[in-house]
């Protein structure tokens, strides 16, 4: 049973808009990302997707609602279907909960996709 | 679509060992725990369970393993079936992620034992 040190995790790459797996748990992944910039719109169609700040600011743009704001220390549930795209300005860490396998661009394909998410450490 | 603070839901309860609900997200809670002193050994027997700190530090005690000490910042994954008695010599603020439904002290009746997790907010 190995514990994460998410300061040490973050530290470990530098890669932005690339997910680590930092842990598994009950056909869940915890993933942690840097961030920078502005994402691709995207949903996942059977994912709800938490998105928990950890340092910087995220911003996530939303088509039908205003956007939410997060700084460290907050966190958001972007429930399955609703479409999304993450902006940050400067540098953000990221941590992500999602079920295994989630796509981070959801149903678009993009140069940015990652379909193997490498694990930490 | 409501963001959470941690620091603000933190700061809106003081109970001891009694996880309050953050988030749901397929089919899993967030809960948010102030914890201080020994907790009952205790195990689930369906549910990964996974404990970051936020503040103060955790020791997790487990029966075959070293424990795991977890310090702000910090999380690990308790596997299912894996007995473990969870101890804060302070209080400490954690962050739990498991299964919907997961009771807090697992197989044993307590007094301490939650069935019903209030949500925060």
């Amino acid at each position: 049973m190995e514990k994460v040190n998410l300061d040490e995790a973050f530290a470990s790459f530098d890669e932005r808009w690339s997910p680590r797996l930092a842990g598994e748990l009950n056909g869940q992944a915890v993933k942690l990302a840097k961030v920078e910039g502005e994402f691709v719109w995207h949903r996942h169609d059977d994912a709800d997707e938490l998105f928990l700040v950890r340092s910087g600011e995220l911003r996530i743009e939303l088509r039908d609602e205003p956007d939410v704001v997060l700084t460290a220390g907050e966190f958001v549930v972007v429930p399955r279907g609703v479409e999304h795209r993450p902006v940050a300005e400067k540098e953000a860490e990221i941590l992500l909960f999602e079920p295994v396998g989630t796509r981070n661009t959801g149903n678009v394909e993009d140069e940015r996709t990652r379909t193997d998410v490498e694990r930490i450490g």
